[in-house]
Parts: structure tokens; C-alpha cells; sequence
């Protein structure tokens, strides 16, 4: 059955092909080792070439358990293992420790996939991990790039991130494990936004599915996956209008359609800053204050973007970090 | 303040010309009691021939009372008005009472425009409705179309539906009311999903502002803005591939973007329906299947709409209502 809904989920969503090699995520908890499990499980039909990534965050005191349990994992299942690990006290950079954390997992994903000549990471996150998502994003303000919450493949330059467990609630995952007579680790996937994450997954989500929608997590999921595919539409035609370097003409802009001149303003700051993050609505609002209604001249100043208005065109450069 | 707020709103959506006449639905709350306040202090910048529609559903035992405070009102203002009386008694026609009151409302707008040769209505909807209408629709599960929630400006056929109050607190209409001491009626506004809309405004919204975010009015209020201005661009995509008649080319209804399909035939459903309500997103799930997977000469049943394919085409037709 949940075999049946992964092979389902990799099949819409073309997130793998037959002799993939792939670097499967495991922290330990129940998710990445409900998924190693299962992508071991068809790794013969699939031809799948694995391989395990573990980071140990040294977070938590018990986390070398945690890489101890993993090792184990690897060896049974007969799949070449990576450890590493990190800390993060001092680094003296920006950015929350949530974001360092992200940063750091994905530097040694890729890390791994340079090694061992893959392209392919896959990840454990779930249908329940979605519904947070989303809701996480609506409550903090968010557009159609948001509510599109975890895409099920992402790439990241030339590689690609897939999750193949995105349509399977964790409960089933629970269930698959009790089954297995498999205990896992405490999950760690919820480093980011520990707290507010926790709030709406154990008392705002609890409650919607009691008073108001008991299929409030599926109902999220599938906005999610619609307003993913309307993103993707709109994301391509914004793309097709995008000048090889980030320097507009300011009549053709000002003459698009608002929710097009929006995501590639949103895309503009996407390619000089190298992500989105930090960048909100307000920000983009400033953006086309400065086009619509500023003088020739006026700058606007964002994190990690400078934008500067001249007679006729609106040019994006980068900004230094201090 | 607030006058200055209602007229940035008009002017952003470009909900009102000079010179317009306009008929305003004034229910006797404090919500269309205030807009027809606002209205009548521009009239005279915006030359705008005003008239008041008040409609009696007859629900509750005080709405006498409501038309004898709406009749007071117009003639302190000096604004023509008219009144009808409705009952819904024994109609015997199927859908909600909500729905059917929602019906007669409209039905009388369109009567007082077309007797008073306006094409204009203005309603009374707050940023409070809009935040509680969007919370709704994603708790009901809902995809762009929905996540818009109430459009500031709505085409009916010829007709034209305005919100001029759409960017207003119902906190600020309060205040204003308070400061003019004029004590408005009940609200009987929220005759649609009475218990449903009660909960969330009642307890969700109390709860997220309390406990999440203070701003989740102006928050999901942005949202519902940001996301109608990208349905809008997709809609008119989809619009421009629409054929004169619901009947289309399988290939080419194939290749389309899912996105663009989906809405496509959200839109052939409407041609053939007259609208999209009790129509969900498994029936689009459905077509999409029949167009995909099934053989040639099946057909789909939704609600007012039947779907066949031929060998080549995907045929949409009303279907007859017992």
C-alpha cells in the first residue's frame, strides 16, 4: 500500500528514473528511514544505484545515537554510508540557526552527490510536513511562490532534490514502521522554526482537523499541488521575459501584467542575490513604488539587492554583506 | 481617514468613474450603513448619481425595523431608494437557503439597475469578510480561483460589482459610525455559511491573531489580492484558448500546461453551467481523467454539466436539473 502510493507519487511526478543514482538523506528519524527502506525496497525494479547521507548537526546530546542507529541501517541494507559532522557555534555569520543548519545540509548533500557522480538527493519530507508548510507560510504572509509550499523535485543548479514520501502522511509511515519492528530516532527534520512549527503541527492543526475540516492536511496538500503547478506556468512565462542580465527597460515593464512584472521583479532579485530569502510582499511593493511612481535616480535598497532606477531602465546589482 | 482610504481603494481597482450612477445595496449594518455614508460625502467630487437597493429577506422578525431605519436613512441623505420583501417559504427549488438568498439579492440588484439605467452595484464588504471568506475557502480546500477570494470589481454579464470597503477594518467602520453616533442595524451580512463563517470569525481568526500573527487580517487580505491578480493573468490566458463553443481538440487540450488546462475546463464548465459553484476540484480531477485515461464515447456527470469524449473531441453540455 504505501509502497504502491511512493511508486504512484514517483510516477506523477517524474522524480525518478531507472538507474538513478541517488543520495538519500537520513537522519534517522522515522521519515528518512521509512524512505531509505522503501527506496531500498525497489531499488531492483528501478535499477536504483544508493547511497546514504548523514549530517549530525551536534544539536542534541544523543546525536551520535542517532549516527550509530544510521551505520546500522546502511550495513543491514547493504548501502554505502557518508557520515559527517558539523557544529555551529561561533560561525560569527548571519542568518538564523535554522538557516545555517539548512545551508550546512545541503553544502554536504551536494558534497556527496560531486563524490559519488550523482545528480539526485532524495528527501523525507511528507504530506504532513506539507500541510505545516503551507499553513506555516499563509499565517506569515505569503503569494502563490509560498503556497506552493514543498515542491516534490527541486533543482538546485545541476542538481536535483526529490521526495518521494510528499503524498503519505506520516501516520501511514508510523504504521509501515510498527510493522517493520523498526524503531527510529527522534526526529530532528523540524530544526526549522522549531517552535512555531511545533505550535501549528500539535495544537492549530489538531484543532482545524477537529472543529472544522478533518481533512484539513490533505486539503492543504492538494492547494499545494495546484497552486504549484499555477506557479510553474506563471514562473515559465516570467522566465521567457527575462533579459540576460538583470537590467529592464522601464516602459516594458511598467506594461506587463501586474502579476507577471511581480515575479519577475521577485526573479530579478532571485538572480543577483542568489535566493529569495528574506526578500517579502513589502519588498517587491517598494520594487514597483520605484518603477511606477520615483524619480529618475532613486535607489532601493533591499537585503542582498540594490536596485537603482536611471531614466530609462531598472538595474539589480548585488549588495555586500557587512 | 477612512475617506481617504475608501477613495486609494477606488482609485488602485479603478471601481468608480466620474459621473457613474450606482445602485448600493444597503442592508441596514453598520458595514453598507457606512458605505453609503462614504459614497454620499464624494458624490459630489465624483459627480455620482447614487440610489439605494434594500432588500427584506424576511428571516428575521425585526427586518421591518431594518427597512424603516434604511428608508429614515435615505431621506436624511437624499437618495432615491427602493425596497422589495422576500420569502423563502416553500420555494421548492433545490440548493441552500444561503444560495437562494444570495440569488435573490442579485436578481433584485439587476432589476433597480436596469429600471434606473445603472450598471454599477457597490456592496459593503470589509477586509474582515475577505480575510474570513479566504480562510474559509482554504479551510474547505479551494485553488486560485478561490484563494482570490472576493474580487474588489466583478463583471455579471453587462452588470459591474463594486467593494469599495474591501481594504477597510471592520474595526475602522465601527469607529467611523461611533464618531457620526449613528447605530446601525444587525449585520445580516453573513446569511452565507452563517454557523461555518461564525466559527472561524468567533474563534479561528481570534486565535491566529491572538497566538500566530496580530496581522492575520492584512495578511491573508494581501494574499487574496496577490493571488487575484495571478488568476486573473491565467484566466485570461486560458480565456484566449477558449473555442467559441465548449468542444475541444483532445491533442490540443492535452498538450496545454496543467495549469492552463485545469482552468480551461473549469471555464467550459461554467459556459455550459452559468457558474462553477458546488463544482470541485475532484470533478476537474475527473474530466481530466476522462481526457487522459478513459476510452473514447465514456462520459462524466458533474452537477448541471456532462462531459463526453469522442474519438477526437471532449464535448461539454448543460445537463437538465430535475
Amino acid at each position: 500500500m504505501i509502497r504502491q502510493k511512493l511508486i504512484d507519487t514517483i510516477k506523477k511526478h517524474n522524480l525518478i528514473k531507472r538507474g538513478d543514482r541517488i543520495i538519500v538523506g537520513v537522519s534517522g528519524g522515522p521519515d528518512s528511514v521509512a524512505l531509505i527502506l522503501l527506496l531500498a525496497a525497489i531499488s531492483k525494479e528501478f535499477s536504483l544505484k544508493l547511497h546514504i547521507a548523514h549530517l549530525d548537526h551536534g544539536l542534541r546530546p544523543s546525536s551520535s545515537k542517532d549516527r550509530i542507529f544510521v551505520e546500522n541501517m546502511a550495513q543491514s541494507l547493504e548501502i554505502p554510508l557518508t557520515c559527517a559532522k558539523i557544529s555551529f557555534k561561533k560561525t560569527g555569520k548571519k542568518g538564523s540557526i535554522e538557516e545555517l543548519a539548512r545551508n550546512a545540509r545541503f553544502k554536504f548533500f551536494f558534497q556527496v552527490c560531486r563524490k559519488f557522480k550523482a545528480r539526485k538527493i532524495a528527501l523525507g519530507h511528507t504530506l504532513d510536513d506539507q500541510a505545516e508548510t503551507v499553513l506555516m507560510r499563509i499565517i506569515r504572509g505569503t503569494g502563490l511562490y509560498g503556497l506552493a509550499g514543498i515542491l516534490p523535485k527541486r533543482k538546485f543548479g545541476s542538481f536535483c532534490v526529490v521526495r518521494p514520501l510528499i503524498e503519505i502522511r506520516r501516520k501511514e509511515i508510523e504504521q509501515f514502521l510498527k510493522k517493520k519492528k523498526i524503531r527510529a530516532c527522534l526526529d530532528i527534520t523540524n530544526l526549522q522554526d522549531l517552535y512555531f512549527r511545533n505550535m501549528i503541527r500539535n495544537e492549530l492543526i489538531p484543532l482545524l482537523e477537529r472543529r472544522y475540516n478533518k481533512n484539513i492536511k490533505e486539503i492543504l496538500a492538494n492547494m499545494a499541488e495546484n497552486t504549484g503547478s499555477d506557479y510553474e506556468y506563471l514562473l515559465s512565462r516570467a522566465k521567457s521575459l527575462m533579459p540576460a542580465k538583470p537590467d529592464f527597460e522601464l516602459k516594458k515593464l511598467s506594461q506587463l501584467h501586474p502579476a507577471l512584472k511581480r515575479l519577475l521583479l521577485r526573479q530579478a532579485v532571485s538572480l543577483v542575490k542568489g535566493n529569495t530569502r528574506r526578500i517579502t510582499f513589502r519588498h517587491i511593493k517598494e520594487i514597483e513604488d520605484l518603477l511606477q511612481n520615483r524619480p529618475a535616480n532613486s535607489i532601493v535598497d533591499l537585503p542582498g539587492t540594490k536596485v537603482a532606477k536611471t531614466e530609462k531602465r531598472l538595474i539589480f546589482s548585488p549588495k555586500k554583506t557587512q
